[in-house]
């Protein structure tokens, strides 16, 4: 029901907020680096999730952007993902000029710090490493990454 | 780290597009009336649920458009509730004008049908009541209603 010409036209920047307030996902995953076992690597990354029905939209944000990838999320569902600096701050860069309106902007915020850090390469340090794993903490529903439970990263109380 | 001032900003129309693509439900209940048990009642509602941490959007939502309710949906999660004709008529102007980008639109499409019906009292007929049925049941998730799977309103295939 919705025509060809109505899908062609693009997405205004208000529907992109609105739509991201209700369906993005900004996430930072802290995972051991599968060639050096002693290091961790940080993977930020956004995603927008629809079911495989609905890939049209996924494929009109992509082109609003201009970068991304459209790509399985799980079984029925597609997802629009941002990965790469370069890119994140194109993301991180838009939506400090349009601000999410939901709780998820605390989430954007976080993600944002995590970016900046990255661009300064403090991920590379324990020190950085450290910050970023207990900002990843604060965001979403507060899972605690697998770095602040490895046995090898955890201290004392006292020294938190 | 929302602003007091920001949390008065009038929410802009394609936010609200936006948002209510990804949030937003039309649902479409036809339930046996518990007064009179051989009559059943339409009941056609429209609905943004949001996890009650992030109520203050519900009320920027209902501030936008003038109308509809705040009210628990289910456990933690708060929702906007928009019911009674006279309201959900203004509602369908405002999506009739404002069109949805997801498949969304299409149960929006069918919503209006269904309140229009309603405006011209054809959900008082049998025949009325029967084609509502069988619109419903191409909504969302496609649900058979309550009605159509009634031993009462069965009727031989042939006849459909």
């Amino acid at each position: 029901m919705i025509g060809a010409d109505n899908q062609q036209e693009r997405l205004d920047l208000g529907w992109i907020v609105g739509f991201v307030d209700g369906e993005g996902c900004f996430y930072v995953g802290i995972n051991k680096d599968p060639r050096r076992n002693n290091r961790w690597n940080v993977l930020p990354e956004f995603r927008v999730v629809q079911h495989k029905s609905d890939e049209q939209i996924l494929h009109r944000i992509r082109n609003f952007f201009g970068f991304g990838n459209i790509t399985v999320n799980h079984g029925d569902r597609k997802e629009w993902r941002v990965r790469g600096l370069q890119d994140l701050n194109k993301l991180v860069k838009f939506f400090s000029r349009n601000s999410l309106k939901t709780k998820k902007q605390k989430s954007f915020l976080i993600f944002k710090e995590i970016v900046e850090m990255m661009n300064k390469k403090q991920h590379l340090t324990k020190i950085g490493l450290r910050k970023i794993a207990f900002l990843t903490s604060k965001m979403n529903r507060r899972v605690k990454p697998r770095y602040l439970k490895s046995s090898e990263t955890l201290r004392p109380t006292s020294k938190r």
